[in-house]
């Protein structure tokens, strides 16, 4: 597609190297900004660029934080020796948002990806075999998506974890049908562990912080 | 939703402002961004500015271009005699990718549309008007969308260049089941009309210029 203005062109293809939007949703979006007032594309100019520029993370949980230590790592009513291991910040607002999880969090930055060329240096996984090795810690638990990739990251994890000498309690978050989710709808893998996995009754009408 | 850092608040409520991207789809965008070479960020955030700053329109025909003349309007192979109105420039490049049409056109800008607050005298139509009184105009084709605002632009448009003395033909593109469609999905609106407009068999295997 030929475009009438290199500046049009370059608008359009620099928004297209953004995962999810094509060409045509760039062209949509750029001819948007036109019919607002420019303050809006300043706003959104700048915006881009402080964040990519001064984004700051937790020096304990990596975390994207403005603080050298973020809210949940200083925050001594929680439980530091309960770490939940996740990929990104989506997922530690995912977790807090249920108001239930009083540990703290580890956040990976990525999942390791032989495919996309990310490997366990490019994640903060020497970051967290420091917290185990210096730092008591009861438990990690994996919170990473039920992917390839978080398999493999999953699997890396495990082994690096249990090389030390005495090690945490290693769980995983649990695989199963979704609470309101019907039966006949769930994928045949899903059933198949919610199966395997059953817990007794008791378990499951009480609510474990 | 509260997010852990003021930047990244900043980004995904600017990205969340465009049209069809909300706060998730935002915030996904902004963490790619972080896993990217800091250089994509810089040129998109200049992209956008100089875009949003620099875009120029052409002189008679207000599409983007980055000549005071655009190259349709300058291309004196072309039929000047014809007019076809339109949207923006994504209906500029979309008739201009058949490669069947040799008029040129007239980008009003957008569409009126008095929810939205946009009325006559922010589009282009007293410059289109101008061009009618000045120049020998054969016919004006309103290649505008078949919406509540397509029609009224349509209408507005009708009645505005019939107050001239002399004025040019008016016609509109043909609406009708698409090429390759199947009748039986065809709304009915479009069923109605593509019965009631039906033209004479010949003319439906030659191909106008």
């Amino acid at each position: 597609m030929e475009y009438p203005s290199k500046l049009l062109t370059e608008i359009v293809n620099e928004i297209a190297k953004l995962p999810g939007i094509g060409k045509r949703t760039a062209l949509r979006l750029a001819l948007h900004l036109l019919k607002q007032p420019i303050e809006q594309s300043e706003d959104l100019s700048q915006a881009v660029i402080n964040f990519r520029k001064g984004v700051k993370y937790c020096e304990i949980c990596h975390n994207i934080s403005d603080k050298p230590v973020c809210d949940i790592c200083s925050d001594s009513s929680r439980r530091h020796q309960l770490v939940c291991v996740v990929e990104d910040v989506r997922d530690v607002m995912a977790i807090e948002s249920t108001g239930e999880y009083r540990g703290v969090y580890h956040v990976l930055g990525g999942l390791i990806s032989p495919i996309d060329g990310i490997g366990p240096s490019d994640l903060t996984i020497d970051k967290l075999m420091k917290r185990i090795e210096n730092q008591h810690i009861d438990e990690v638990i994996l919170a990473l998506s039920a992917t390839v990739d978080g398999d493999t990251t999953n699997f890396y994890l495990y082994r690096k974890i249990t090389e030390f000498e005495s090690f945490p309690k290693i769980s995983t978050i649990a695989r199963g049908i979704g609470v309101g989710e019907e039966l006949e709808y769930a994928d045949e893998v899903t059933l198949v562990r919610s199966i395997i996995n059953r817990i007794p009754f008791e378990k499951s009408i009480s609510r474990h912080k």
